[in-house]
């Protein structure tokens, strides 16, 4: 498995994913499901992926392919040329799809899981910030106001502190707190997903991404995090009423 | 789905589950999954079930029956005479494997999941307090103070608290605030899991149920301690050093 959150503030966009893939879990590796794209002062295109890594790398290396083509052919277009974001997120669909059906039917006599999803964020010169969840059959939907945050991967034991802190104004240093403590309750409950981490800022309307840092399992910042929210964490639950 | 949760401690045992069922999200109905037995001074034994409710509910019935078979025939092992828990486990998964047997057929024909588990837990006289996991095959695996909980149903969400807080040595009722803050994060999450709420307490060595009590709704104490801890988690977040 994999866990990656997105969170789209008023201030800009935070993302945070981890680095393992397994197939079984005799069989663990490395890869990195975060990829970055910048146009200096014109927009910036982060994408995370989870699911069968097969289908999402072959979605990653299209999308490349396409690039390198631009410079060829300028009619060709693009993740960075593209006139929207929401364009951006169509093409990861349709590029999804072309993949899933090169697949499909190898794969399905494999009985193999082709289920993939991306995370589609950034901001172009002149449009907002946009954050897209891209599903298996290159559908996909928008976060709002209502639902700032999108998790892939194994989300349900990092939802609860998202579904009880982050709201469309959260400042970007809390959100950024919040994806860690988010991770830091999956690494601890799930051995599916494990550090490194990549993690990544887009500042509303900086069209670069403002921050991009790996967290290495040594890195004594993460580290001197996630105990203290071990702390508070024990502390707010000895400091409760005993109700019952 | 549904969600429960056994902690087995030096001074006894906390269970507590939800009581929704659903087939599909426009199918929601309730059932109490907690069922509980007593011989004043002899033995208490609970068991909370999760998955397939035909399943389930057909384990149960056989459990059942067999008890009122016992008062015509005392040759007739049940739950209430068996001479350990062990032996009460390995009933429940006998018991599980017959009713498997005889759907497995028509409900594969249909594609349906037979996926059901069951937590087993209580004490006789003579015995310690014991807390079993069954599985669909019948086969079991025992609580130890290593791994100090079992949780089935929809697990994740309320997992890391209890990772964090939980020790054989944890007071009964600190443990009962965690059983509840642990459910606490799944309703907030989760929407197959609801309200109301069966709680059961077994002190050890009292061999019986020492506290019994349905969560309804609109409980002021259990509101009261979910607003509490939604605060306690709140601060403890926003207290949190400003590190990356």
């Amino acid at each position: 498995m994999t866990y990656c959150v997105a969170i789209k503030l008023d201030a800009g966009l935070v993302l945070l994913s981890d680095t393992r893939t397994n197939a079984g879990l005799d069989n663990i590796s490395r890869y990195g499901k975060m990829h970055s794209w910048e146009v200096p002062d014109e927009r910036a295109v982060v994408l995370m992926t989870a699911g069968n890594l097969s289908i999402t790398q072959g979605v990653i290396t299209r999308l490349e392919k396409r690039i390198e083509m631009a410079a060829i052919d300028p009619e060709c277009e693009t993740i960075l040329n593209a006139d929207s974001l929401f364009r951006v997120a169509q093409m990861v669909g349709e590029t999804m799809r072309d993949v899933q059906e090169r697949h499909r039917e190898g794969m399905e006599a494999q009985g193999a899981s082709f289920d993939a999803t991306v995370l589609v964020a950034g901001q172009r010169k002149g449009g907002s910030t946009r954050l897209f969840l891209v599903y298996s059959a290159g559908n996909f939907i928008e976060a709002t106001r209502d639902t700032p945050f999108f998790q892939i991967g194994e989300h349900k034991y990092g939802k609860p502190i998202l579904d009880r802190v982050i709201t469309p104004d959260t400042p970007l240093e809390k959100a950024k707190l919040a994806a860690c403590v988010s991770m830091d309750s999956t690494l601890r409950s799930n051995l599916s997903v494990g550090m490194p981490l990549d993690l990544a800022i887009i500042e509303t309307d900086a069209l670069k991404i403002t921050e991009r840092r790996r967290i290495e399992p040594d890195d004594k910042d993460f580290e001197r995090l996630s105990d203290a929210w071990s702390k508070a964490l024990n502390s707010a639950f000895h400091d409760l009423p005993h109700i019952f």
